[in-house]
């Protein structure tokens, strides 16, 4: 099979990732995966959800929202129409889990960190890319917190990035752009560890359902991909 | 391990299926997985939504709530507060995209079936209890289209139903009781064909990471389980 | 006249009530009116709305819905218009005030009843069929308070059930199903008391005004309806 | 009894009807009953609502609304709170059905008249004065649609009006005030025609159930009531 | 140039303000400018914003709304929108402005006077006539203040009065009527105080740019009406 | 005085455009206005508006929004609060008008220009930057049209460009920054063409009303800056 941009079946697009892309989040890095690019900021907050009030537990949450330029034909507003796409709710909840799942909690202490992940441009795979900047993000409002000595035990555990595979005329393809998504009969998204554990793993079959075997193939070129961005954090984070 | 209700971790809770529970829609399902039960109705409309419009196929599309009652203290009702709660949204378009993968668009014709799946008893596993029970209602819906010859051919492509499974105390258990869902480690959605073919996979590791094996684990037992409930299935169609 | 089911003018429809429907409620009770049916549950909350807070009363109020599948063609969800409808108001508040007016709040102290009215399946009457068994759902919810000796005083003072009379080409006739209700002159729901007394009267004549005798007459007829319901509630209570 | 006015039990409070308040609707009434000021208005508009277009037949509805400044202490608007006050719905649902009573559609012809009822000053008995108001500004609307030509049949076929009735500390009264209305053991607001038959009638005991005695005392009271209102509305009419 | 109502091009229309027009308010003015007619009221309420909370200062706030009759075609409530319109939004933040502009937030203490602006009778230059009218009603709202011994400083510093202006047909036009407006090249608002001063300025050239000798000429223009209608104010108030 | 920043009281910001900052709108611009950081894209629409549709002219649109992160402590989505920022509203507005102003609607034929200003960093001035880079990205999307041949003449009449001035500590001062603007006692925006004429003017005295003398110092102020800016543009598009 030819990829539409060249790319071997196992490729990923280009990956960068800029820090201190903006100054007012203590995180605050854009991503370029290809041609997707999100903005994700990492911002502390000092107080917790009500339902964490008085545990003395700290919380990761997320949003996610693409820019009405960021698509080809202009997407309007969640604003405009009052209330938050379904597509757009299970973004940000998936960003917000991959995340605490790297986080100790009773080490962040009673507070917040706010992840945004604001899509400027969009070619497919925006979660995956926002939860792979989001993660650097967090690490540098972590470190923050550490300069800052608000805490005092480093409370990440990991590092977790994303991406999505697919099965596109049958063959199992890495890091779909949004050409090769929107044709895909199988759309997979893993969120991995460096210790090649799975934090969230989530494989459609809208177009048809997919066998076992198809699944194994898949879930073996997304270890390979996440492997690759962690990788590449470590580069930007200067901890490889 | 001795799980809460006696059950060895590969068994399923007592399941029933209770079709025609109500009578004005095509398809309308009682189903009673343990304690979690929920109505299930499939509604046929002779239109599209507007994406589809003129192009020659159906869709099916799903809501899913739960009565205020349904759980152990009062769950306010979403109208109420202005928004659908993201978790709702999230398994609304779980189960719509579960029931798609085995209905060929085309066959079905210029028509939408409703599917609503309204939980009067929450007791963990409501939304792969909603997929399986609104299976059984989408094929009574789609049996009445083809009595009715409305359509002339059956656009159903294979049985699909859902279990829940997750690892407890770092063991892999089969279809969660909401006491063992709030405490688990690991918690994942299998949704499978007939088959065995996989049409939705959601595993989320949101207190700690899983490793591949743990994975692996997990898998076999939820396609054990669905395969279980098919039979189920098919015993309440009169097909096995 | 001849009425649809063949009832006589003065006949209501075959009434069941099945108390402990679902298990989380303090009382869950599904009214079945002929082919009317809802689920009416009552929960109790340990605190009252702001404006009765620190007044040493309790509150009970209701709420109102019917399922989109209760309805011969889909009825949308409230939430998904993001207002609730004009009706569904109007009947709620109804409920909530036909119940209150038998409660002795000092004696239920600072606690809400939550009363939910969830239509499963509609035929006209669901008002009155939840005010009906919503009483019930509240007895119960009651009887659970002096059991857990939360309360030590009986606050409820009377049974209160309601039907709706109409003129139907221009014959007075008890308890209307749908098809009735649609084409009646004049339509009118009563709730009174086992004492007799009246708690409520809404009387419309959107057809047409109606005379003070054709009140009288329907008047006549709810209050025997009424008495009947009561007795039925007797019956399912065991307080007959 | 004392009343707070030194009124009668049976004694209306002052009532006053300015024709032409404003210049832009075709009916544009204000009504004054004792301190309860409402300016009432008719406008004409072209279409129907969707679910009579096509049937040759015309529509009346209603919106009501209290100025912020109507009450003693200031009412946050409903559009503030981005939903309606239950209150508001069923009164605005209660004035369009009352002045639907007395229309013929069918003469009316394919158009909507939009009566609105504006609280200017609060002091009891809105939604009566509303109603008693608002049909004289339909009034004024149908003087203008004959004139224009635009209908050829008067379709009004009568007087309608509205008054609350109550019983205040045991005492069947007429026309209540705000502070009477707020410790009322039974309001009951009656709308009438000038042939003495109901349109609606709705009473209710939320202090106390009340008997069948009391209720035919209301109803007589509340019946001289309209009378003496629709009067007062022949008087402002020229029509006497 | 012939102006519609035959004024001079620097001519205001007539101006009439009626102080206590209802009474609940502390201030309730009804303010007339040609056609033009607002209901404008002040209400004291003994608290402020969040933003202000233990700063013992207080605040004014106002808000705007036109009556669904108040224009020739009927205009739909916000609240049926579920949202503010853009311009009504403009609007009233432009009268808090203008009206805080002249108080000293000291010395009115802890509280915030509520102006509420709600057009009965729409023809051009409602935004102005409302900030007019509500300095009134503000006036009052204080005077009531002192009177009651809650505050025992007075903290208005000056008038304020807002007139528009415009340019028509390329000639300067004083205090513009609704189809002048609807028609003008240049729309401008003025605010201005008794000693000359600008409070707030907006002029816009939505059909073309202006020059700044055109814009010295409206300047001119408008600081003469406001002057006018300060005598007017004064003569009201009987301050002058 | 000495500004924050060092600047002269007459000294703008250091300001870059970035023209094709993303790819998919047909205008997409980064402008730097000092630390304020907008991105302003805009996108072709081919349809206008109800109101103007069948009446062969185009219309230009705005819509405005900070990022979460683009301020100091954390901005929520309006979304999430489900209603839009009035001062979102009024910014977005002012930013429409300014571009229509040199537009020829006609030229444009029956499409609508689409403009998203949405800010990445703040520190003042947003919405005079927002428009400054509009314009770039207008001129960038009316190229495109011509292009493309969608359009056959050039409809853009004038630069057009923006800036704030304000009265800080009685003293003049250019183009405020986020720091100078919170404490500013008079704050305006100018708007103005190539040609020195005036788009839109707002003057606002909040702290204290001001002077017409202050007035003219603050108006040559900003046609200066205006004069700058547009120079700035010009050279961004090559046309200087």
């Amino acid at each position: 099979m030819n990829r539409i941009d060249g790319r071997s079946n196992d490729g990923l697009r280009p990956v960068s990732i800029t820090r201190h892309f903006t100054r007012n989040a203590q995180g605050a890095v854009l991503i370029e995966v290809g041609n997707t690019k999100v903005i994700c900021t990492a911002m502390v907050e000092d107080k917790v959800p009500p339902f964490l009030r008085g545990e003395k537990k700290g919380w990761v949450t997320a949003e996610y929202e693409m820019l009405p330029s960021s698509t080809g034909s202009r997407k309007g507003r969640d604003r405009s129409r009052g209330k938050i796409d379904g597509r757009t709710v299970e973004i940000q909840r998936l960003i917000g889990r991959s995340l605490r799942s790297v986080i100790d909690m009773e080490k962040l202490g009673e507070r917040t960190i706010w992840i945004d992940c604001d899509v400027i441009q969009a070619d497919g795979g925006t979660r995956t890319a926002s939860i792979t900047g989001a993660f650097v993000a967090l690490y540098d409002a972590v470190t923050w917190l550490m300069e800052e000595e608000v805490i005092d035990e480093w409370p990440i555990n990991g590092y977790v990035a994303a991406t999505s595979v697919g099965i596109n005329q049958n063959e199992p393809i890495m890091d779909l752009c949004y050409e090769e998504d929107s044709t895909a009969e199988v759309d997979m998204n893993i969120v991995m560890t460096d210790k090649g554990e799975i934090v969230e793993i989530q494989g459609t079959g809208e177009e048809r359902p997919f066998t076992r075997d198809e699944f194994q193939k898949l879930m073996a070129l997304g270890e390979d991909g996440v492997y690759k961005l962690i990788n590449i954090q470590k580069e930007a984070l200067g901890t490889l």
